[in-house]
């Protein structure tokens, strides 16, 4: 037992490497196996097919990457704290991945998403709701804040999303420059996207 | 000659087609050439490489909307008019691909980043002046509107990076929620990250 919940592990993880670093069309259940050394036969043992695995990595992505957001976003500080934080978080996380690896990785959600979207599939649905959730921990955020007087912003939801949105395009351009600086305007971006001004703010 | 040239146009517009549906890794000489109803061995007649096609499809993309970009962003309007009518053309594009195929195509420029980026190779580099000349683009505009004293914005270039930004990562949305109307925001986001208020914009 002890050995094969370690391979499963070790398949979850070279899932996740390699989806990272590659086209997820690119990549097969050989490679992926070859990368966790286990036998290509010990894969189907854990997972009924490259797109279970893909569910798989993705849902644990998430479920880290959610609780990061929620423990940051709930925080008993200003609404502009609480993004700083957030954008604090999302470059180390970039940082972290230029040092360890070379490149700066991205948003596994965007890159799976700009190749999944063809194709009407379970990731697809999965990658939807997931973004759908990024916006609702940001909406809530926003709502706190415009209960608190912090703000005063006229469609919360809209706001959320194009505070997500402007997350995504920036994360483009720090991996196509493999460069984590390109996330240092994020904060000041939002809170223009709020109608907070940024030098008071920042005060 | 007048063939050839027929199939080199085919095998573009194949890579073009292609490209734009599923992940360039995904893709092979072979198929591209079975879309364009060539023999494989034609193929590298007209490109060296799938490399050399991706760029030349890139190349010919970008001429386009660069022409389209250029034609929009300097004409004689406010700024505000101009990137109106460049989020409507962009949105009209989007449209016109869901009419044709069924599916949002988003940004093949975005697409390929997301895919590239872990490799140092020439699309790679292609992929950035082509942002960096976006961005060039939209400061221009910018300027030109501080000229004219129509918005205050102390970093113009900053501005233009945002401002591209936010149109990836809403075609993103677009792309992943197969919605158009996922760009409709664009103009009021590119209002704020201006610092323009939207309704005095607006009237």
């Amino acid at each position: 037992m002890g050995r094969r919940s370690d391979a499963g592990d070790r398949i979850l993880a070279a899932g996740t490497k390699l989806f990272g670093q590659r086209a997820y069309a690119a990549i097969g259940v050989a490679e992926i196996a070859a990368e966790a050394e286990v036998p290509k036969g010990s894969f189907y043992y854990f997972f009924p097919s490259k797109q279970a695995l893909a569910m798989a990595v993705v849902n644990r992505h998430w479920e880290h990457q959610r609780a990061e957001w929620l423990r940051i976003l709930t925080a008993p500080d200003s609404l502009a704290d609480r993004l700083r934080a957030l954008f604090v978080s999302t470059a180390e996380v970039q940082r972290q991945a230029v040092n360890g690896t070379g490149a700066v990785v991205g948003c596994l959600f965007g890159n799976l998403a700009l190749e999944v979207s063809a194709q009407d599939d379970p990731l697809r649905i999965r990658l939807q709701e997931i973004f759908e959730e990024q916006i609702d921990i940001v909406e809530d955020a926003i709502r706190g804040a415009i209960e608190a007087e912090e703000v005063t912003v006229a469609t919360p939801r809209e706001s959320a999303k194009s505070i997500v949105a402007q997350i995504e395009g920036m994360v483009l351009f720090a991996k196509l420059f493999n460069d984590p600086g390109q996330l240092d305007r994020l904060w000041q971006d939002s809170m223009r996207l709020l109608g907070v001004d940024e030098e008071a703010a920042a005060a």
